[in-house]
């Protein structure tokens, strides 16, 4: 068993991503940290309490942070998850269960500190909670197990940027955060664009789990139809791209994933701002702003098939058996 | 005939770019303005007037910016071109000859209205001159026929950098000059690591340069000695980039070349610093930075065996008839 903090801005592909990591026997869920992004930090707490009460899941929701690390508010992706974050459904107007009075950095701590060498944070929104629990309290770094990161884009398979030309969201979001985060002596697998946007969840596939998948296919199938309609105009895709998915199934079955290693840099600013920079291998020119921080792993490559039956096995219970 | 201005730092492969312009009957050399870069101002203007020698071109020569537009000067690359940016030959200690009394970009803008629609400027270092000319006559922009630059690097086939992960050495070397140029209102094509790194100009075709190229090939094949070294070292490689070529390459024949179109920015400081990025085709996010200015042409691939056909047909005249 794995204990994982799951720090989050539900969003629909975190929705699904949830929904993985709780249908996993091999992963024990002990909380859950939300941070701003796919909406503002009251809209995505509330989407995971609502979550915890669908899901059936004990683990606690902290709130976390609701401004990046400079105090930002920044924008959201309502053009992409929707006005509540899910899909445009309708949901309870009073929160589905108690909020942990934690704020979210802090719960984080002290999960960590409760489960020495035992924890792994899979981090799929802003980078802000984790680096401000880095920034309070710089210990976490060496009593974590992992880390593992939706984010970024190195440019692999041609995946530069769904932002901007070479940013991706969550990191562009809070590029101080990520910068932070990826250059802390924790290790740090970063599950980017470059893996991300080679498997597609196709509508058939989102329908097999509407009639098959139970109370959870059926929630994951409504919460993605303004999703999936984003990626036909934008992407001219019929299937969604599940992002957040990933980092979950990477930490279920690391061999589905091809990596690399190096530190990792993200630029602060500018027309780049957001860009994430992995340290070439044996590079031929200088790399002074990179060499002082730890190798982390970068994502290039994925077995797209392996990914869909990882999802699709846990989340569609196996049929029971002929009636004799 | 195209007539042609040279805005060079010779340097090696400038020299052989060189080499190629003048041997090519299509273009017609006018101009060579010089730029800091491979070396400082003086050594590179000494190597310019050394070529013009040894090639035996009458355009005039004018001294270029020693300064990046914001003053800097900047490193140099003797590492790779050697000491005298030649290879470290010996080279004669007083000039080979005149040089024309006017600053760099006051030439460039003297030949542009003198031959309006009519000049092509391929320019293969830092974009100091350029920048400078469009700053002190706009009018330029309009009046010359084209603009072709080696440098930059966007990714296609992993390249990304030679001087950082990310930057090419021309465009690093003086990121707001590239920006300026790149965003100025004139037809400007980018010939960059994206092509001149899928070209390798062999250890074996030099020596054949060197047997049946005449004195331009006896001299070629001695300032490369060094940078074949500095390219079996860092490269792995038996054989030499010859980027600045293939700009001039571009010019004689760009069907050469796979391009594609659109708006091209430059990173001016921190990590990414002399990035070049194009905006994507139809991109699902914005691109505010991008918009306002013209599309540009990027060069993403290239028919190498046919730009090395190019080159030593070029360089290496055709055997006399056999004797009766």
């Amino acid at each position: 068993m794995r204990k994982v903090i799951f720090d989050t801005d539900p969003g629909v592909d975190d929705a699904i991503a949830l929904a993985l990591l709780t249908a996993r026997p091999e992963l024990e869920l002990i909380g859950v940290t939300t941070v701003l992004g796919n909406a503002d930090i009251e809209t995505v707490t509330r989407n995971a309490l609502f979550l915890k009460d669908r899901f059936g899941f004990s683990a606690p929701v902290a709130q976390g942070s609701g401004v990046t690390l400079l105090g930002k508010h920044g924008a959201h992706a309502r053009h992409v998850h929707g006005d509540n974050a899910l899909g445009g459904i309708e949901l309870p107007q009073t929160p589905a269960g108690p909020l942990d009075g934690r704020r979210g950095h802090r719960m984080m701590i002290d999960l960590i500190r409760a489960n020495p060498g035992e924890v792994t944070i899979i981090a799929v929104g802003r980078l802000t909670n984790l680096a401000r629990a880095l920034d309070k309290d710089r210990d976490i770094a060496r009593l974590v197990h992992s880390v593992v990161v939706m984010g970024g884009a190195f440019g692999t398979h041609g995946h530069t940027g769904n932002v901007s030309p070479v940013a991706e969201a969550n990191i562009a979001g809070d590029p101080d955060a990520a910068d932070a985060v990826f250059t802390a002596h924790w290790p740090v697998t970063i599950v980017g664009l470059d893996v991300t946007q080679e498997v597609v969840l196709d509508s058939a596939m989102l329908d097999r789990l509407d009639a098959a998948g139970g109370e959870t296919g059926k929630l994951l199938h409504a919460i993605t139809r303004d999703y999936l309609g984003f990626h036909q105009r934008s992407r001219k895709l019929d299937g969604i791209f599940a992002h957040d998915c990933l980092a979950v199934a990477y930490v279920v079955d690391p061999t589905l994933f091809t990596t690399r290693e190096g530190p990792v840099r993200v630029i602060c600013g500018g027309l780049a701002s957001g860009q994430t920079i992995q340290k070439p291998d044996r590079p031929p020119f200088p790399t002074t702003a990179w060499d002082p921080h730890p190798a982390q792993t970068v994502c290039i490559d994925v077995d797209a098939a392996g990914m869909l039956a990882l999802l699709e096995d846990s989340l569609s219970p196996p049929a029971p058996p002929p009636l004799r």
